[in-house]
């Protein structure tokens, strides 16, 4: 073994301490809300009054969250919100308020706890294109380095001209952006059980994102300094790339809209390395490169790595790549000094 | 080079020269049929007045689809319906009834051209599981050396009572099954264009069938001697299996009604190896092994494999290896002499 190295964890979440009557000030019905247990370490996210998620302390508790990274050797975590915090389907000025209360609690009840280790990336009212690109400005001029969005508003997909309009005031104020799959609502209603939609749905969801922001052409016409990522590794989209490129070199549907087959367009992209297989993330940087892939860990959840950084540190790249991977990477990407 | 292998394709569908007129006797609304050009070389296969696909003279004309197998040098094509054909949502009778003409159509109109080179996969009325059973094992005593199925039936996945029931009914009469996907309604709507529902859905539903009955127990309950392959290396399945597996060791409801990870079942099945990537196929080796893989194409669709076994033969993997994946696991898997 040799030094440590530096690891910075790029996906991890927060849920803010809020009870149900703060968070009926938003939307009674759609606003997530905390209980925790007597015993302080563990507690549940409602909706109303429906359960949604069992969770534990590190998820809103900075003090819980360093004593684990410091147990983890993680040195900096990028933290964001849980996907059920996005507020897509509230009324737009509603969400504008959720966003911005959101957004002042990461930096001033979370990060500001060890603003060295803990760095914010915000959430934007996506529903209303105009309020988002105003929040991520107002967030990052905070100290917030980059935002998190769902992969889909709606029926809304990332080549929607609104989004579009999003990604490119991102690129143009130099605001890296994190892509999480969400509302896993697809295949005929039957993923009922086995979480599998977060086995299957996430992934799929992701893939189809990356590949309608391929196809539509939307990277034509986006900047070349967008910094987008997609996480848990891209979901499916690199194991079937093939798959894809085939597809838009024999189908003149395929590519109605895209003048490169979908791999030339890899290099516009980053993903997280939340893919539990030192096979799978051997295969993901083959397709990537390793300079593409940053450890996240979707902590503090029980499908993330727990472990967090040891699939990239037990694997069989090199030191430098694994240092790229572990940290490097990230520092590039979202500009951390 | 060495001497020519023995190619065998296990995945290749075809269509009926079948007439609106003959169509409507089933179920006008959802029974397709096929008009053929005047150049009859290329056709449209149609649902009532709605065209569904262009399709060309390899699909229903069995000395076409031979001279391209000798183009290709494809000793033997295993022949099934395309999905569009599966009738699941008609009346369990006429379903019945298209079934049986289907099934005598493949061998008494494609297979008999060539049968030594062409052999069937049946098709059964798989929303009613008593007639399915018995229509495949009459489709067997006719020479039909296997099954397709849909990957779902409405929202029953394969882990459904009913379909355990026909799964098991297969494995007590040695009829080997490929899983093939359809019916890609899924992610909230959002695969309107650019074939997504082909290039997304299709991995993903199969992914689905294949956690589902992993998850579900269902193979600790299955007859090991049940021999079910997964259409298109089976989709999403292999690169998110440590995705699978992680949730299984961390969450309880993952594990519930499973005993063992998921990996623990990938010497239960098969899948075929359209996946256009030799990175991929080789990771597919490694989570499946080479004794589970067949080459499949999925011709004559524009999106199959066009150069039926070029991946393999291209491949890095030994001759023996390569003799395996492009025959000798078929051979095994559907008793081919």
């Amino acid at each position: 073994m040799n030094t440590k190295q530096c690891v910075i964890d790029m996906h991890a979440h927060f849920f803010p301490v809020l009870r149900q009557e703060e968070a009926a000030q938003y939307d009674a019905g759609r606003t997530p809300w905390l209980r925790i247990n007597e015993d302080g370490k563990n507690g549940m996210i409602l909706i109303g009054d429906q359960e949604f998620r069992p969770v534990y302390n590190a998820l809103w508790d900075s003090a819980a969250r360093i004593e684990e990274m410091d147990a983890l050797g993680v040195d900096m975590q990028l933290v964001c919100a849980a996907p059920v915090m996005f507020g897509y389907a509230c009324q737009a000025d509603t969400a504008q308020r959720w966003c911005r209360s959101m957004n002042d609690y990461l930096i001033e009840n979370c990060c500001s706890y060890n603003p060295k280790r803990l760095k914010a990336l915000c959430q934007v009212p996506l529903q209303d294109i105009d309020a988002a690109c105003r929040e991520v400005s107002r967030a990052k001029s905070l100290g917030h380095i980059g935002a998190q969005i769902g992969n889909h508003v709606g029926d809304k997909d990332l080549n929607d001209p609104d989004l579009l309009t999003f990604l490119a005031h991102c690129a143009n104020e130099e605001i890296p952006i994190l892509v999480h799959p969400w509302d896993m609502t697809g295949l005929g209603g039957r993923m009922k059980k086995w979480q599998l939609p977060w086995l299957v749905g996430m992934p799929a969801e992701t893939h189809l994102s990356i590949l309608s922001l391929i196809l539509s052409g939307s990277f034509e016409r986006l900047p070349r300094s967008l910094k987008i990522c997609f996480a848990h590794g891209g979901g499916s989209f690199a194991y079937l790339l093939g798959r894809a490129d085939n597809a838009w070199h024999e189908h003149g549907k395929v590519r109605q809209d895209c003048p490169h087959p979908p791999s030339y367009y890899c290099d516009r992209f980053s993903v997280d390395s939340a893919v539990f297989d030192p096979k799978a993330l051997r295969f993901l940087a083959g397709i990537m490169g390793v300079e593409r892939i940053m450890l996240g860990s979707d902590y503090p959840f029980p499908m993330g790595e727990r472990n967090i950084g040891s699939l990239i540190q037990g694997s069989d790249f090199t030191d430098e790549e694994k240092a790229a991977m572990l940290a490097r990477n990230a520092k590039k990407f979202f500009i951390i000094q």
